[in-house]
C-alpha cells in the first residue's frame, strides 16, 4: 500500500507519535484525536476533506503534512487530474513560494502511481 | 444576490480592481486572469474548488479572501453542513489563531442564509 | 473589569461565538472547549500560559487574538514590565512586521492601566 | 507631503509610537532604532531598500507596513512603473492571497499620485 | 551538556554563524547582539523567556529555532510537564500544521532526558 | 557557473520540474511561465528583481527559494555588500525566525564567492 518512500514516512511518523504520547497529557491527546475525527465521512466525503487538508498544507508549506495528505489522497482513490487541479488552486492562492513543496508533492504522487501501475501489471 | 454586506464588499472590490488595472502591466493582468481560471469546472467541480479556496484563505487568515469565497460558496449552492465541515478542517489545520476569521466567516454566511430565507418567504 | 474598548471587544466576541455555535457540529465544539482548557492552571501558571498565548498571537500577527490575551494578561495581574518583556521577545522573533500589532497591544494595555488607576483613585 | 489618508496614517503612527515608548525598555528601543537604520543609503540605495521593505510587507500581508513603505517609496521618487513591477514580483511570490493588500497599496499610491499632480497643476 | 544530536546542532550553528559574521555589517551584528539580550533575566525569568521563544518558534514552524530553544529550556531546568504544557498551547494556537515540528521537539527533548538520566545513573 | 552545491541544486530542480510537467494542465503551465516572466528587465533591473525575490523568500522562510535567488543574484553580478544589505532588511522585517535561513543563504553565497575566486586565480 504505497511506495517505499511513503512506507518509510509512515513508519517514522508512527515512531515519533509514540515519543509524543510518552509526554502527552489529556488535552494534547484530545487534540490528536480531534485531528483524526476531522477527515471522516460527513456532509463532505473523506476525498474532499483530504483535498482540503492537502491544499491547506501546501499553502502553509509543510512538507510532512503534504506527504501525509498525498498518501491519504492516493488511498481515497483521488485521480491525478483531481490532485493536479487541487494543487493548482493552492499554487495560485499561495504563490511561487509553494513551488518547491508542489514539486515534492508531485514526486511522491508519481512514485505512488508507478507503484500502483507495477502492481496492476503483476496481477 | 446576497446580503447588504456581501453587496458592499463586491462593489468595493470592483472599484479597487479598476485602480489596480490603471497601473497593471501585462504579467499582472495575466495573474488576475489565471486566478479566475483556477476555479472553473474541470476534474473537480467549482463547488469543491471554492471550498479549497475558502479553506486556504482561512488557514492563511485573509478576511477579504474568506469573504469572497464564502459568497462564492453560497452562489455555488454549498450547504451549511458542507461549509461548516470545510471550515472545521481549516480550524484544526490552522489552529485557534484562525478563530476570529472563522467567526466572521460564519457571520457573513449567516447573513446570506437569512437573506435567502426571507426571499423564499416573499416568493 | 476593563476599559470601554475591552468591554466592546468582549461583547462582540460573545455575539459572534453565538453565531458560530448555531452552525457548529461536535468536532468544532470540541475544538472550542479544548482551546479554553489549554490556559488552565497546571505545571505552568495561567499567567505564563497567557503570556505564551499573547506572544504566539503577536508573532502570528492576529489583532483579535492579541487583544484577547492582553485583556487576559491584565486579569491575571501581569505587570507592565512583564508584558513589555514578553512582547519584546515576540518582536525580535517575529521582526518589524509585528510592530503595528505591538503598537495596538500597548495602546489597549495603556487603556487598561488608566482604567485601573482611575478606579484605585475613586476607591 | 502626501494625501489626506497618508497624513492621517502618519499622525496615528506617531501617537501610537509614543504609547510604545512609554513602556519600552532599552532592548525594545534598540530594535526600533535598528529598524530605521536598515533603510539608509549604503551599498543599496534607499529607493531599493524601500522596495525591499514594501515587497516583504506585501508577501507577509501587513497593511500598515505596506502603507508605510508605499509612502516612503513615493517620497524616494519611485515611479509608478517601478512600484508596479515590484508589487508584481510580490504578487507572484506570495500568491492571490496578497491581492486584497495589493489593491489597497495601489489605492494609496493612486491618491499620492493625484495629490502630486494637483500640486504640479497649482504651481 | 546535551545529547549527540544537540551537540552536533550547536557545532554547526557556531560554524554557520562564523560565515555570517564574515559578511555582516554593523546593523546585522547589532541584530544578533539584540537577539541574545532578549532572553536575559529581567521582570521575566530566562525560563519563561525560553518558553516564549520555543512556543513562538513552534507556531512559526521553524525547526532550527525549536531545536535551539528546546536545548535552552533543558539547560534552564524546565521540567517535562512544563515543556509539554507550553508546546500544547502552541499546538492549539498554531494547529495540526505544527504537529511534525512538535514531534521533532519531543524527540530531541526525549534524547536530552535520556542523556540526563544516564548521567545521573553513572554518578 | 556556480559551486558543487549550486549545481546539484539546479540539477534536482530540473528533474523535479519534469515530474511536475508530466501532470501539469494549462493553468499550472501558465503559472510557471508567468513566474519566470516576472524577473525580466523592465522599469526595474533583473538585479533589483532578484533581490526582491530573495528577500521575499527570506521573510517567507523558504530555503529552496532562497537558494535559487542567491544563485541568480550571483549570476546577475550582485556584490557581497549589496546581498548583505538586502538580507539585513529581510532579517529586521522578518525577525530572528529567519536566522537559520540567513545562515544557509550566506553559506551558499560564500561557496559561490570561493568558486569565483578560485576561477579568477586559475585564469
Amino acid at each position: 500500500m504505497g511506495s517505499p518512500r511513503a512506507e518509510q514516512f509512515s513508519k517514522e511518523r508512527t515512531l515519533l507519535n509514540e515519543t509524543v504520547m510518552k509526554y502527552a497529557d489529556l488535552p494534547l491527546k484530545r487534540f490528536f484525536s480531534l485531528d483524526s475525527q476531522m477527515y471522516r465521512e460527513g456532509a463532505l466525503s473523506p476525498k474532499v476533506k483530504e483535498l482540503l487538508g492537502l491544499v491547506s498544507s501546501l499553502v502553509l508549506r509543510c512538507d510532512d503534512c503534504i506527504k501525509y495528505h498525498v498518501i491519504r489522497c492516493h488511498e481515497e482513490g483521488i485521480t491525478s487530474e483531481e490532485l493536479e487541479e487541487g494543487l493548482s488552486v493552492g499554487l495560485v492562492v499561495g504563490g511561487s513560494i509553494t513551488i518547491p513543496h508542489l514539486r515534492r508533492a508531485f514526486a511522491l504522487w508519481d512514485e505512488l502511481q508507478e507503484e500502483k501501475n507495477s502492481k496492476s501489471f503483476e496481477a
